[in-house]
């Protein structure tokens, strides 16, 4: 069934130990959209400026994803430049130029509001709270956030929080969100903040998922590759794997979370083996169902 | 089959958030012992001082280790001091009085030659080596090092390797011993040293078995514990389990290594839930494989 994602398509500048890519196709609507397409229907909802041509667009459009919602607005289209060491799991931030993103008024269109399945990618917490009321049909609502509205507007993300179903963030996150150390006693705070259900990302070591009801943890891995180009975008394309198979299934069960920890897992492993949207333009179905079992068999005991 | 450990038996001074302990029985061969004692016959050969009564040595025979390679010798044991602070990954060292231990040369009895496995814990490596000599009998032999070995007996430490089956580092040591901060490239480059297999400990991430012959990697959960109040000894106590396991398993298999890795992780999470051994002196082996099972639900899709 259809998911509708809301956050931003955007120009990255990377710079990473593999090399370096000047303005690619980036933004968390982008990377969660490309790896959503390989389950389900998506429709992204973002706004973009006029440097973003039909080329670039047809990244999204060439997956079959809707862009219906992707508004065109005057000026120039949201730029982050950042740059990875050795250390691959932290981002240096060299600059942000939100340009149209600053204003960044998310439209909605019709055609979209009876998606069953929404994302709320990491944008404003007013924003996310906004589109969120519109889609009252949706049956599962997932969320992402960062440290800089944790920071600045917590009143406003715990607003939001109340009205998200499974909340996807990683372990800086949980712990400043929670004022928690301790991981399983900081996902239970982030739960009573309103999540029934709350994804904890542990970058290269994978990701947990916790559940209000008190039923016991599930841990996925993440793939130790040899070859990692470039790590944006892997967060947001393991939310696209596990909305996306999950908007896939008929029904919500805890063995379907599960196996959607699995494939968030896998299509996070995807993007970052290549710069950019690169690996996750190409991929096959083939590709991602034996990963999904080296996966399988890289934890489990028969 | 039995297994013979040298190490450290030790006295610990402790705090962490969860309170405060003086001069408890701790050291690495105590914590393998212990550890390995749910699994199988376990051999010890350390070094204690005057200060070490038959008290504190009924905590290993009462787990029917065989103390007859603890050397008693003239003046004080071994004495370490630590603090723990909200982040328990890592313990800030108070003293280390060395004590005994400063002149340790390991004494193995000749009741010890026979054992099919050995666990060469973390003392320097010179004497890991000297005691690996006797053993060549041994069908598998596991070891252990630290930062220290790494930057100041570095020659030492590699001519070590040369005669370990399966080393049992943590993630920083990894990349210390290979210079490589890539986990994957790491651990080919460190098994590359020697070891036919490699376990890197992620803490409360788990651990990864990685083969030398290419075999894919094996990643192992730990378990999202509540209640840490004391985690010394938890790497010790994952070796513990890991070999105790194998020793009592008739051949030596890709899916024991696995099962293992499960043991090793089980045996960890229950040294960390009090301080000390506490918890590691009164354990059933109903307990430890009621939490395998849990660990196998943790992680296992169906």
């Amino acid at each position: 069934m259809a998911i509708t994602v809301v956050g931003s398509v955007a120009f990255d500048s990377l710079q990473t130990p593999s090399g370096k890519r000047e303005k690619i196709v980036g933004g968390s609507a982008t990377y969660f959209s490309l790896s959503a397409s390989y389950f389900t229907e998506v429709r992204v909802v973002a706004v973009v400026g006029e440097d973003f041509t039909a080329e670039h667009e047809d990244i999204l459009r060439k997956r079959g994803i809707d862009t219906l919602g992707l508004e065109h607005s005057p000026g120039l289209t949201f730029h982050w430049g950042g740059e990875y060491g050795e250390n691959l799991n932290e981002a240096k931030t060299k600059f942000t130029h939100l340009n149209v993103f600053e204003s960044f008024q998310p439209k909605v269109p019709r055609e979209y509001l009876d998606s069953k399945f929404l994302f709320l990618a990491n944008i404003q917490p007013t924003l996310q709270r906004q589109v969120r009321k519109q889609f009252d049909k949706a049956s599962l609502v997932g969320g992402d956030t960062m440290n800089l509205w944790i920071n600045i507007a917590r009143e406003e993300l715990l607003k939001t929080l109340k009205e998200v179903d499974v909340l996807l963030i990683n372990d800086t996150e949980a712990k400043m969100l929670s004022g928690d150390s301790s991981l399983p006693r900081a996902a239970r705070k982030v739960m009573g903040m309103g999540p029934r259900a709350l994804v904890i990302k542990h970058g290269e070591y994978g990701a947990t998922l916790f559940f209000a009801d008190g039923h016991h943890p599930f841990r996925a891995p993440a793939l130790p590759l040899d070859i990692v180009e470039d790590p944006t975008g892997a967060g947001d394309c393991f939310a696209g794997g596990f909305m996306g198979y999950i908007a896939s299934q008929p029904e919500l069960t805890k063995d379907v979370l599960k196996k959607a920890m699995f494939y968030g897992g896998v299509m996070g492993s995807f993007a970052i083996e290549r710069f950019g949207t690169e690996r996750l333009q190409e991929l096959s179905r083939k590709e991602i169902d034996e990963r999904f079992k080296l996966f399988r068999s890289l934890t489990h005991l028969d």
